[in-house]
Order: C-alpha cells, then structure tokens, then sequence
C-alpha cells in the first residue's frame, strides 16, 4: 500500500511542469471525468457531477431571482428551420450532428442535434407573442447541447456539454440591452461569488461575436498557465431571428412590430475554469461554495482499543457538521493509510481535512488543515461548526483574492507590436493594447502573436491611444490573450 | 372580456364526456406543454417545467437518501456497442434515431441516440470495476432519451423524453434483488406521498419485461377514465449485461466473477399521471407538494381608492406566504376580472386561491378557497401562513384518499374471462383474476378483453383458483386492465 500511495501521489505531472498534461491527469485521478467510446465525449462521474449540480444549484437561483424561469425544448432542430437564419447555419452546419434514420425509416427531413436552440425557441416565441402584455418572454433552458468539433478537451470543448441557454424576448431594443447586461453581470457574480474566478466584462470584437448575433459581451477569466478563457457569453440579438421565424406582437399603438431578444449561457467548460484557476501542483482546490466535499475527516488510529474511540468520535463530528449544513464526509476506509487519504483528499481538492486522532479524543477536539495554504488549527469540539464555516467563508475569499493577484500580475501594458509579442512569448497573460477597432488589424495581430482580442471591457477608462498594428486612434485599451 | 372568460371556460371539454380530448387541452389551456415543429416532440413550457422540477427535487432527494449518487454519460452510443446484448438490441433497434453525420463528414459508424444507457453504462462500469472493494456502484442519471414511437401523446409517449435512470452493479444476486425491490418503495413512496398517486408495486409478467432484463417490477396506477398506467419501473439485469460488457471484479476469495446488476426509472410520463389522476372538469389539480405554485391571491376592487388598500394588503399577505416557504404568486393583471383569474387558475390547478376584497382588508382577514372542493373558509391575516401549512397537507392527503377510493370502486374481480370482458367493456378499472403464468393464456386474454396484466402485485394474499382461460391452477390473482 505503502508504494500506491507514493505512486499515486508522484504520478501526478507538476502543474509548473506541463500544464496540459497536468490538466487532464487531475481530471482522471480526482475521478471528475472520464474519456467515453463516443469521439470527443466524456461521462461526467459522481465527483465531476456533483461539482457541476452545486454549480447549476446557485446560478439557477440567480437566474430566477432575476425573473427567469425554466422551460424544456425539443433535442432535434429540423434541418429546414436551423437553415433560415443564414449567419446561424453558416456559423454552426459545420458543426452540427445529423440524425437521419429514425428506427429503420430514412427520415425526409434531417434532424440536427441542437448546437444551440434559437432555431426551434425561436419557432415557438412566434406561436407564444401575440400581444405587448405577453412580453417580455424570459426563458432559461438547461440542457445538452452538441457541436462537432475536430479538436476536444474534457471539460473546455467536449462535442456533447450541458449548459443552461436563457432566451428572451422584449418590447423594445432598449429592454433587450438591459437584458443583455443583466446576465452578463448575473455571470460575473457567479463566477467570482460563487466561484472565486475573477473575470472581466466586455464586449467581444465583431469578429468573434455569436452567429446571427447584434452584439455579444463576454466574461473574460485567466488561467494559471496564462491563458485566457471566456467563461460565458451574453448576447443581444437584436431583432435578426424574430425576423426569421416572424415573432411579432401588436405593440400598445396598434402597430405590429418585432420583438427584440437576448440569449445567453455558460456550459460545463466553467468545470474546466475551476481546475485551472485554482489548482496546484497537489491537484484541485475546490471553491467551498461548490464543492461537492467540503470537509473531509481522516480517523486516525493504531490500536484496535483507539480505533473504536477515534470512530465513535469522528462520527458525532461528522453529524455535527452534516446538521450544520457542511457537506461533511468521514472517510473510515480501512484499506488505506492515514497519509494515502491525506494525498487522494488533497488531490480531489476538499477544502478542509479534520484529522481526529487518539489525543485529538482525549483533549476533546480536531485538527482543521486547509487545503489552499495547509495551514493546521486545533479546535475545540464545541466550536467546530461555527469555526468550519468561517474557514470555509475565509477560504473562498483567499482563492479569489490569489486568483485576482494572480491576474493582476499576469496582466501588461503594451504600446506596438513587437513588445506585445515579447510579453506573450515570454509570460502569456492578459495584454491590455490599443486597436483601431479595424477586423484586418485584429486578423494581423492575432497572425503575428496568436492572441486574440479577449473582449473591449466595459469598464475601460478613456485612455486615447494608436492602433498597435496601424497607429490609427483608439480611444482605450482592449485585452489581448492566447487562449482556450 | 367577459366573452372570453365564458369562452375558456367553456371550451374546455369535460372530462366525462371525452376524457381523451379533455387531457390534450387541458395540456395546452394550463401551459403545461405545447407541440413542437419536430415530430413527436413537445416543448415543456415553464408551468410545466416547474412541476417536473419539483417532481425531479423531491426524487432526487429519494435517491440520494439511499445512497445513490448522481453521474452523467453522453447521449449517443455507437451501434456496435448496442448490438452487443441481443435481446437488448431487439427490444430497442426498431425506435432508435440515427445519427450518421458530423458536420459534412459521415460517420464510420451509426450513433444511437440513447433510448436508455445500458450500453454506455456497461462499458464505463467494465472499466471502472476491479475489486469487490468497488462494488456497489450506485449511480442515478438525470437525462433526455429518445425512442421513435409511431403514436405519441404529450407526457404519456413521446419522442423525446426526459427521466431519470439508475445504474447499479453488486457484489452478488441477493444485493441486486434487494436494490431492485428497495427502488421499487422509492417510485411508490414518491407517487404515493409525494404525487397523491396510489400505485400498486408488482413484478412484471415475462412478455412485458424490460428487454435484457433477468425480472421487471413495476408501480402502476389508475387514471380517472379506468385505463392503468405504468408509472415507474425497476430492473434486475441479472449478469446478462455485466457478461456482454464484460464487467468483472475479483471477489474476497479471489475469483473473478461478473457483477450483477440493476437499473430503474421514472419519467415525465408521471406528469400525465398526475393530471389523469387528479383532473377534474375544471382542469388540473396539482398535488400541493409538487404544484408549482400553491396558493395565488387574487385582489378584488372596484373603485380606485379600494385598489391601493387592497394591493398593498395583498402583498403583505404575499410577502407572509413567500417567507413561510409557500409558494405564492399574486395575480395584479389589471386586464382581467376576478371571475376570468378564478377560472384561469383553477384551470391552472392552484391548490388554494386567496381573496382579498375592501371587506377583507376592513376586518383584516382573507377568504381561502380550496380548489379540489371549493369549500371556503375565512382566515384571519395573523393565522394565514399556519392555516396554509395545514391545508396544504390536509389537501395532499385528501386528492391521495380520493384517489384510492376511486381506485378501490374500480377495482373488481372476475372468475371467468366473459365476466372480465364484460367488467372491462362497461367499467374499465382493474380486474383481479386467476393467471396459470402462461404466455398464451396471456396472449389469449388480451386479444379477447384488450386488457393486459399489469403485474402480479407483492401483496397479493395466497388465494389458489382456475386461471379464467384455461383453468389451470393459479395461486395469486394478478392485475389485468387496458392500459396506456
């Protein structure tokens, strides 16, 4: 045992070391993910899912709070109605999984998979909206979804993921913006509230916005290997699909007008963004307020007489926490060291390990290690739910503060292109530079540095300035980054 | 306005007239669910989907209770990892969809789209067992599945269809069998208790088990028209699976032995339930402790001073309801009348409508009226969140009683197949009658009565007799009745 246990630990690739292989080797052996027999699929196992379940739980409280409400619509898209909206079918037919048989039928329409459900939502708004009193119509869907894609990634770009898709329809293009701004901010509180991922608003350049989309704003987060990730989108789609699919309404002046809309989501790739925004070289570190575990407790015992005590103990700690509302788990295997479950509970990044030990039952109290810093506390039975949940509270706000320095010093300045390719060469991060707002500068640069414009936050300062390509006048600074 | 009020009423037909009519639109009238453009698909609009969600926690809660832990594997599954159960392959093929391209490039190989995730399950299992230290896996899914179904019906059968589906594997035959039977009291605790839905737990005869499957067990229940309904099933999978997929452990004698296995699950074909149990010819009844919302206060005025009065007394009594935990709504729509609200929302099924009239603010009380009765009762404001409570729970168990006496009057016993024929035309409902466990016979009575046995209850009392075809000896009665 003795050997497994060193195996399992040094297995593990140095973070520092190969980022990408450490990634990957994280997800296995913390037994979030595994790969699947279906090209570019994984199965998301108990962990992993678990994970993704407290995640769903807090942001749909979000999304409702803010008047939306859940709705289910159909898998399959007819090929004919995805066809319609022709930026949408171009931006996404080459993605699309085709259903063609139905049992041994060849069907007369081809049936898409949804890559994304504006098509078929759309469809319905235009049975739903009759009146002005029938909007705004707002909608959220959670669901699977699936794009083709030639390259995957578990979590970051997996051809089938599950995310939530809000839809929404309004009287008017300013009420469809406020929307729009609404879940973008609703998505940045949930990742850096809920998930201690700093991120920056931001409008994303034309080039990269959504098929068939207005204007679409994204959150912006850093990975610790200095990458960038967009981590969710929010977008206005004008009055394009309700167009298409002829969603109209009879407006309080009699006039029959269209309506405006909004979608939006964030998909289990944010499971990708909590590995790699606070990971380390030990494994996961998991936000207590999604962690499926947040305390782990390791009963320690030698001698058959202490391991009846050291249970009996743990047990009425665990039960004290479960009551409390921690989600508390005892850890009693019997077929593994003390310092195995220390190393596979670290790697599968619970928040706290209480270790409970003969002496521990003698003096009536724990020890807390925390899993961020592995700083230990003795604490006294007695004060062991309140003091778990103030760790747990100190420990979110830690991961965000270090993932925010961490950005902060990950993200440079640069004023031509030359030493914005030396700082992504040398350091990657974020590179906040000055663009004309011009497509083919943005193309040149990205040739030249392989970053892209991450997006144009919004709350950049006036901050006049050239092109960095063209020297043409940019009135602030846009981030660049390598990214996912 | 007034018009339109009697025209919805009206329009809906009644339920003893053509029960059949009466569930489409009742679907449709109380938003529960629309058609979509795609075959055989329906769209669960918010009240609906809000009804599956409270179905789907309060289930949820039932399954992790016993140990199950949530997972997620992907919607398609390569053809030849289906083919490889024959049985399995035979019951399913004919309603698979096909997907046969990604993108503009054809698959080498067809994908299904799950009609159910052994296969997937199975494989992901043979790699995840190793030792009898990994058993049992105990896994639940929540997903979207798809079967081709030629005839379908909204919630009952359709296309597409959302459940939930658990996967378990075991050490040995005695702790599959007892999986199979405890998630059997899961799905009948759940109907019973939590849907108001009575439901007789049984084993399933050959001809009507699961394919695959080693035995079937099933809850079924009676609709208010006398048709029975399957509304929960639980498998024992025996070793068939675990010997395809090739899913071994070595044991504690070192042996390596073939897992056994079961899988169970419910679907939004509950939701139907629900409405044909409950359903009157008003339109819904939801059981309180699923119904979306419990109680809707209606404000009534006339004139302008009594309106502020009366909404700012109505929202106190909301803000009451809403901090107690009951799920309140406030109904402000200015265009429509009190009686046009009562009918809606009655319609809506809503457990408890609340008045409030200049009177009622005058004497600080409101009016309660029930909506599976209609009785009233005033409510003075200080006791309104504890009389709620109370009638939400004496409501629950009242449509739960009701419910058991109309299956009990529809229930009736034949000795001989023209007696059960004649039942079976005049009444419907169950007949309990003699069975000899023959196939033929089976075969025989349905094509005769078009009756079917529903399943062989576990607390039928030893009670020999003739089967009503052959006169073989039977020592139980079963469960015969058309069903859906």
């Amino acid at each position: 045992m003795a050997e497994d246990t060193q195996k399992f630990v040094e297995d593990l690739s140095e973070q520092s070391d190969d980022f990408s292989r450490w990634y990957l080797e994280v997800i296995q052996k913390a037994q979030l993910a595994d790969y699947a027999p279906v090209r570019g699929c994984i199965v998301f196992r108990p962990y992993g899912y678990a994970l993704w379940e407290h995640m769903q739980r807090l942001l749909d409280a979000r999304i409702k709070a803010t008047g939306h409400e859940n709705a289910y619509f159909p898998l399959l898209v007819p090929e004919s109605l995805l066809q319609m909206e022709a930026e949408h079918v171009e931006g996404f037919a080459p993605q699309v999984a085709w259903v063609t048989h139905g049992g041994d039928e060849k069907l007369e329409e081809r049936l898409a998979i949804r890559p994304t459900s504006e098509a078929i939502i759309g469809k319905m708004y235009a049975k739903w909206v009759d009146s002005w009193r029938d909007l705004p119509i707002l909608i959220n869907q959670w669901a699977n979804v699936m794009r083709w894609e030639k390259v995957t990634r578990p979590f970051l770009r997996t051809t089938e993921f599950l995310w939530q898709e809000g839809h929404t329809a309004h009287r008017t293009a300013e009420e469809a913006q406020e929307e729009t701004l609404k879940m973008l901010e609703v998505y940045r509180a949930f990742a850096e509230e809920d998930l201690a991922i700093p991120v920056h608003k931001g409008v994303k350049s034309d080039s990269e916005k959504f098929p068939g989309a207005d204007r679409t704003y994204s959150i912006e987060a850093l990975m610790r290997d200095g990458k960038a990730l967009q981590a969710g989108t929010s977008h206005n789609l004008g009055q394009h699909f309700a167009k298409v699919y002829d969603i109209t309404f009879q407006d309080q002046d009699g006039e029959r007008r269209h309506v405006h809309q909004t979608s939006w989501g964030v998909s289990t790739r944010l499971i990708g963004a909590i590995i790699m925004t606070h990971g380390d070289d030990a494994g996961l570190r998991m936000p207590p307020r999604v962690a499926p575990v947040q305390a782990v407790i390791i009963p320690i015992y030698k001698k058959d007489e202490e391991k009846a005590q050291v249970l009996a103990f743990a047990d009425r700690v665990h039960a004290a926490l479960l009551a409390e509302g921690v989600r508390a788990k005892i850890d009693a295997r019997d077929n593994y060291t003390p310092g195995w479950k220390y190393n596979e509970w670290e790697l599968r990044g619970v928040p706290v390990r209480v270790e409970i030990g003969p002496r521990d039952v003698a003096k009536d109290s724990v020890v807390f290690v925390r899993r961020d810093n592995r700083e230990k506390a003795f604490v006294p039975a007695a004060e062991i739910p309140a003091r778990m949940h103030a760790l747990l509270v100190a420990m979110q706000d830690d991961l965000f503060e270090r993932a925010r320095s961490f950005r902060a010093e990950s993200t440079r300045s640069a004023d031509d292109l030359r030493t914005m390719g030396a700082i992504l060469a040398e350091h990657r991060g974020f590179v906040s530079a000055h663009w004309c707002g011009d497509a083919a500068c943005e193309a040149a640069i990205k040739a030249e540095t392989s970053a892209t414009i991450r997006n144009l936050p919004l709350d950049a300062a006036e901050d006049p300035g050239p092109c960095v390509r063209c020297d043409k006048p940019s009135a602030r600074r846009v981030l660049f980054a390598k990214s996912y």
